[in-house]
């Protein structure tokens, strides 16, 4: 990487949470040049204008989000409710990978009626996350661990909104009750799909807490 | 009304969709001198700040949520679970009383890291809707209606989790899959929390679309 190649990778780092934060309109050109200690004309000569340095700083918290909510997955052979249950356990363990909530559903909400750029990678982000569902439910429908006449599309639409609406309620309310409720509901709908219940699948998903699930449910702040 | 009360009303019902369009931030003076048609000073001598124009447009477009969320409910006979479908359903029929969606979710995440008194605001008419699931959901667990043991709390948000995720994933999709989706999936959790199953409950949250839900289903745009 050139030294100009290493700058241009710390401004789209910087800028990502402001932006996540801020929204797009609310991040001013003062706000991006303190976060990145630039002048003005040290941001243009690597993004010509403010949609391209969001466009890159959106891109890089979707690849945030991505590593944080697929980390560590369950094998192959654990099946496909294990592998949905441990998406919503990853979501609701990790909801913000950056300051400022999901990128994700805030791009969604401030670009919906905005700047068509990020409307079309939000978009593409969410659709790529309910493909990505939708294909482990079709895993588990081909090998029948999930029951007949389930709709993968329908079972992607509701985990995706689920988890996103409760991250909206806590945010706002300041605690995790809205993502605890929706992981217990989501674990409740989601075994009630297996063709033959198990027990085991179920204990799955809640094995005793991790340190760095203690450490966020112990820390409000990192979790704001 | 006096007539400076009048115009103060004007500015309030033409400011509202702009804000719930564009954000707090997003909303320049320029935006709300061209939506009333005012200058600068005319605006300023109804308002003294651009937030107390905000909180006013928001405190207007959150009356607006209500009506069209309460609207015609069934009776109180009718019991808890139709009250709760009743909901679901009114959400789904109208989920964006003024453009640019719900403006509940909009004003969440545009104030969650910004303008303290909108957040506030936010808060408050996310706990008041949660508060008013909960209480239903009391008289149908006092009333046997009900299955013991269900939490009221968990109820409430699943319902505002699910509908305000589906609303986000619907706008940013553009078609209302996900909105269906999600009123197919409460409507069968929620009759789930039945003490006693039956299926006139449900069949009456599966009436046949009325003339504004066909208006509402063929008309995307209104939707947007």
């Amino acid at each position: 990487m050139t030294k100009g190649e290493a700058t241009r990778q710390r401004i789209i780092e910087q800028a990502a949470p402001i932006f996540n934060q801020r929204g797009f309109t609310g991040c001013s050109m003062q706000d991006l040049m303190e976060a990145t200690g630039l002048e003005k004309g040290g941001l243009y000569r690597h993004f010509p204008c403010k949609e391209d340095l969001a466009v890159e700083a959106f891109k890089y918290a979707l690849n945030k989000v991505a590593e944080a909510r697929l980390g560590g997955g369950p094998h192959h052979e654990d099946g496909a409710i294990a592998k949905l249950l441990h998406g919503v356990h990853q979501f609701v363990k990790i909801p913000s990978p950056l300051p400022g909530g999901c990128p994700l559903m805030n791009t969604a909400i401030d670009a919906d009626d905005g700047n068509p750029a990020l409307r079309a990678l939000a978009k593409e982000g969410i659709q790529a996350w309910k493909a990505r569902l939708a294909t482990i439910v079709e895993e588990g429908l081909r090998s029948g661990e999930i029951r007949k006449g389930t709709k993968p599309r329908a079972i992607a639409n509701l985990i995706v909104a689920t988890l996103e609406g409760a991250l909206m309620i806590s945010r706002i309310e300041g605690n995790r009750n809205a993502m605890r409720d929706a992981q217990q509901t989501l674990e409740d709908t989601l075994n009630g799909f297996a063709a033959q219940p198990t027990s085991r699948r179920r204990s799955h998903a809640r094995t005793r807490p991790s340190k760095l699930e203690v450490l966020i449910r112990d820390s409000p702040d990192r979790f704001r």
